[in-house]
């Protein structure tokens, strides 16, 4: 398949302005051939215009018909074969079984969510119906159900090329709740995400659904990003990447005449609390641990453990060794781009300049030869000095770790009150440790979306428990999670029908419930029908 | 009982600061004599203070401690007996019969709320269970479920001094959720707001609960209200008013470093499509019902029907006539406060001096003796001169509406298409009209929060499937609801487990399951307990 650079505006291929980008290959050191085109106003205006006509089509679909969409885009993708794991090796300079899995991962989310809304339930059918006879006023029949909510705008994350990009969770959460979807491609992975928009264009057609549904826009400056949320169609925004940029996002949003809800995920710091008889009993395991999950994907993930709080003892340093050593062993490796390279640099020395930072760790090899390479570092820090630099309570995105001592129990409990709010929190414990912290359990209860007990933060399971998100910074909304089923309910709304006549209700609100699924009646979960 | 005047800082009554006012009887016509001190900083500041540290002692209570709780505020409302209504009735003008009714819809919501969180399911506990075996990574063990988010700003309504006030839905559902609560009272009825206030801290008392879990900030300047927004311990506002109050809060909230929901609940045109042989059918009936509608409560609530689409038609000519009887046969009504009448006055003058706009009917009372009285007034237009003016597109509160006369079916699905969002749309139909609107069904179904079919936009049932929002600019976030059940959703947030050991779970997640809750297992719906 021949890359084009073209912006995908509903089943055209578009390429108005004259403003073009290159990728830059992590793997070769050189700038990929393909030029892409910078969507113009007018394409980004034309795919926000189909988006409303496409929705108008695609949410009167049937659940089982959207359900073969999201499936056939699983088909779609994995028929791209190796041309889409090679083209995203180059762009990304990700493993191939990285890629591998996360294709894997991507597809599977497509084909959870297409089970999701085959099964139906989650759109929360709830139906009071009416007492004629009640007195003063005779209650009416209310009944509502979650639809979708109109043309949502999804921005890429550059660390995950497919999972959380172009077919990634937003867009399938997006599409299975019966929205059309307009993504913006990030410009470090352009050819991945063309040929992942091929896939979706193709579905599109092969399930004879009209245009508008989808549409890519390609861009490597800030303003089609900002047309798509300040346009009078877009519905809500999806987001996956730094807190500056989520941040600007939510600004620009809010700043509309009609303000609209963006679901950014911007990151983290995931502190690791290891508790003592944890680190007693195991210093050397959860120091391996620990470094895998630091350096996995070049510590390029929201989750990466970017701080690791301790005790002072004689064990620390057992773990604190050990840590080095296994960080010294882990070689650096091309990080996603240029511009993330530069960033964990900068973010690295500005760290280290703090006093009272200590580099502990640096593996041997030379980072100079390669720009792009990222290198695995631990600092270490007191602390005191930890609460009283707000620098270190920011995010380094690479492989990257702060190791925080601390000299007594109640320090424990001014670092996690001092915490910023959190995708993850982690406590590694054993034995008594956790009767004996009772009250930093307390505290991380409030700081983060999920609590990981003797494990580490990176891995998501795609499940129906999963929240992904968190109090802000690590996400706009500590509502809504991106990763896990429900995502879906980030992109529908609710409608109540009052008296509304039964053959004209959405099929989940009817009596005879023909779904079959789970609707609160009366106070009553049921999946049963109700008699006319 | 004696009123204060004062700030309910925890259990402190205070009068801080030098700024006072006082309230207006709209009966008497005159000053009430207690004055009521606006909160200085420091008050807001120690609210939010105490709310911080009552809402970490408050959200380790059992669902039925804090149902206790509800019940008991329930009881001691009931307790201030005549008292509460005689000084609402001389604050607002509302009558008796209303009052005493907006009571029980407020106790009755408290219950309701009680009820909710004793029966627990509302917490969407969703389990994943571990899979040791599964290759390449284990499946590791994931639960979530909704909890509270931390201290609610709740901002009092003017035309519910009781069921959208200190003790209102927004204070119903956040302390249901296990939030605590600092009220900002509508100066407009201080006195209603210091009585209810005392009875919810009676019940505070009465349950054994420390301090902070509830405050009562006194204001009649945006001040206190702006402070208690941007205060950093504030997780969420809950509000009810105008479109321009709301937005004010909304763009105040997203200011902060840490931006925080607003949940604002900004009113409505609430259209009603009269359908042609409904029209034809029964024009006095319909003339009748929507009289009342427009005029009840003197056309003080956001769900009073401010447009009347129908088809220009003889029975249009019978309808408008019997139409502007009903409404002439209405006297006028005191209004809630001077600055509503005003309002009214104002937006009635800009209304009628539109070009093609004409003033139809004007009850025969005499608007000029008493300032604060609503006379009800209905004004006519063309569909087209309709679509043109957007200023007739907008909210005018009080028991004005206004009739809209179109020439085609075509006209009808325009002036859907041009609609803000709305609260509510209303379809008056009969027979074959449902089948031949269709489309215009569609286009609603994307404008409201709520669709009532031969039924009034006006009263509100309390019940799981209310839906009471709509898309911006009648509510914040089209997500939510402000009325029944669901509107404890927003003020909660999920927080998973992985791998938490059982005896540290929320009692929600636990195998056991102990609260006998409806769970999703691993994807089926069940109250059973998990096996260990």
């Amino acid at each position: 398949m021949q890359l084009t650079g073209k912006n995908h505006i509903g089943f055209q291929l578009t390429a108005h302005s004259k403003k073009e980008f290159k990728c830059f290959s992590s793997v070769t050191q050189e700038e990929l051939p393909t030029r892409y085109f910078e969507a113009s106003k007018a394409e980004v205006d034309q795919a926000l215009k189909l988006a409303e006509r496409g929705f108008k089509n695609y949410k009167q679909l049937s659940p089982n018909d959207r359900a073969r969409l999201l499936d056939q885009i699983a088909l779609e993708i994995d028929n791209l074969g190796e041309t889409l794991i090679k083209q995203a090796q180059l762009e990304t300079g990700l493993p191939e079984s990285r890629l591998v899995g996360e294709r894997s991962r991507t597809t599977g989310q497509l084909r959870f969510f297409a089970q999701h809304i085959r099964e139906g339930s989650w759109v929360e059918a709830t139906i009071d119906t009416a007492n004629t006879a009640r007195h003063p006023v005779p209650k009416p029949d209310i009944r509502s159900l979650l639809g979708p909510i109109g043309p949502v705008v999804v921005f890429s994350a550059s660390n995950f090329p497919l999972a959380f990009s172009v077919a990634g969770g937003d867009t399938a959460s997006a599409l299975a709740a019966g929205n059309s979807v307009v993504v913006k491609a990030h410009a470090a992975h352009a050819g991945t995400s063309e040929l992942v928009a091929h896939a979706i264009t193709a579905a599109i057609k092969k399930c004879n659904l009209p245009e508008g549904i989808f549409s890519l826009i390609h861009g490597s400056s800030f303003e089609p990003g900002e047309q798509l949320v300040l346009h009078p169609s877009t519905r809500a925004v999806g987001f996956t990447g730094s807190l500056s940029g989520g941040r600007a996002l939510m600004d620009l949003a809010q700043k509309r005449e009609q303000p609209i809800p963006v679901f950014a995920e911007m990151g983290s710091t995931n502190p690791v609390f290891i508790l003592e008889h944890a680190l007693k009993s195991k210093p050397q395991a959860l120091a391996k641990q620990l470094a895998g999950s630091v350096t996995l994907g070049v510590g390029q993930f929201c989750t990466k453990p970017g701080l690791i709080i301790l005790m002072e003892s004689q064990e620390a340093q057992v773990f604190e060794s050990a840590f080095i050593d296994e960080i010294n062993a882990i070689s650096s490796a091309p990080m996603l781009h240029k511009g993330i390279a530069n960033s964990f640099d900068n973010a690295v020395t500005k760290t280290l300049a703090v006093s009272g930072v200590a580099e502990i760790s640096r593996s041997t090899d030379n980072r100079d030869a390669q720009q792009v390479m990222g290198r695995p570092i631990l600092a270490k820090v007191s602390a005191e000095a930890f609460l009283d630099t707000p620098l270190l309570h920011e995010e380094v995105f690479g492989p990257y770790s702060l190791v925080v001592t601390c000299k007594t129990q109640a320090d424990f409990e001014r670092i996690a009150n001092a915490l910023q709010g959190q995708l993850t929190v982690t406590i590694l414990g054993q034995g008594h440790d956790l009767a004996n912290y009772q009250s930093l359990i307390e505290v991380i209860n409030e700081k983060a979306g999920r609590l990981i007990y003797n494990g580490v933060p990176t891995g998501i399971e795609v499940c129906n428990a999963m929240h992904h998100g968190g109090p802000y910074p690590a996400a706009s909304d500590a509502r809504f999670t991106s990763v896990g089923l429900k995502a879906i309910k980030r992109f529908a709304k609710p409608v109540a029908y009052q008296n509304w006549p039964d053959h004209l209700l959405p099929q989940e609100l009817q009596n005879a419930n023909p779904l079959k699924i789970l609707r609160l009646v009366d106070d009553i979960y049921t999946s049963d029908s109700i008699s006319d």
